[in-house]
């Protein structure tokens, strides 16, 4: 609406913030507004490290988690468990597991989940790479990790098969009521996995 | 919190992000993994258009709004009443009034507002620069379109008075209750105006 009191260019900058998530019209001008009447450093220190991220950021050769040149951070880590290999389907999933700080062991990020309706098949998905990675004899529990969703079991339940002919051991994360939820707001497919995932007190 | 799963570029990514108004850490990540796990060409032209913006855009030496090169969008456009000069701070203000659609005049965009306790007066907000625009006897009425603050109200007094030595009629735009605006969630201080600057019926 306001766009056309802009120059070309700070237009186009606009239009191109907006792929950004959470981040619309309005956004987009205050972020211009602030980038180019206040913090000029900032806009420019900006700039420069988008750039060099384009440049650099490629993904983990043996894992799959973003990486700048070579392997990634937890790869290239002393002192993780190489015998617990945990599977998720996003870079992002891998930040949330890691930031539960519950995980020591090394993951293998998916490049998705399979999705046959959308022509993802156990190909694209790396999986090629998962089963030679199994077949160094080095992991002994591969945990999967992808969502609680129709693609995500069903990709669970392709991994833990996979790993059944490996002869390593599956596991899952478990489903079930979240930390601090109370009971009514829980949904009931969420308490229906919980009643079946219960476990016996010692 | 995870920015330590992230390689060094993308954690100085993450940190240059933050400077955006609205951006924290959660939503830094966000961005940086959408970029990078999703929309590269997206992220592509965000380096691309923020270098180029940085490179090309300056001030438009006649009203101070943002430009890339020369003139603004607003100084350059035939069709615009150069009889009518309206006083803005800030260009999201120029962009503001813009968007109202009621203005079809030009505009001065002063660096800021007068206040001497930081060391802000006349020179710093480029006033010497309005003074001349004044003198050129092509201005007929000045439109104060500062903000409704302390320092606000004492740059429009002094821009009446810098008027009133050039023999230009000065204007302040209403307070008053705002369009759609309940009585009872009106500010003291609003309603104070809106009843001060009351105006007959016709």
């Amino acid at each position: 609406m306001t766009a056309n009191v802009f120059p070309p260019r700070l237009a186009e900058l606009l239009e191109a913030l907006k792929f950004l998530p959470g981040v619309g019209p309005r956004s987009a001008e205050r972020m211009v507004l602030h980038m180019f009447t206040r913090q000029p450093e900032g806009a420019r220190r900006l700039s420069l490290s988008l750039a060099e991220a384009l440049e650099a950021v490629c993904l983990c050769p043996r894992c799959g988690m973003l990486a700048d040149g070579g392997l990634c951070v937890i790869c290239r880590s002393a002192g993780r468990d190489p015998g617990q290999l945990c599977v998720v389907e996003t870079p992002s999933d891998l930040a949330a597991v890691e930031a539960s700080g519950a995980y020591r062991g090394l993951f293998f990020v998916l490049a998705g989940r399979l999705s046959p309706l959308d022509g993802i098949g156990p190909e694209e998905l790396g999986l090629d790479r998962l089963e030679k990675r199994l077949e160094e004899n080095v992991v002994k529990e591969l945990i999967l990790a992808t969502s609680a969703t129709v693609e995500g079991e069903a990709t669970a339940a392709y991994l833990a098969q996979m790993a059944q002919r490996a002869g390593i051991r599956a596991t899952r994360i478990a489903q079930g009521v979240p930390l601090g939820g109370e009971l009514s707001y829980v949904d009931a497919g969420t308490l229906s996995s919980a009643l079946a995932q219960r476990r016996s007190i010692e």
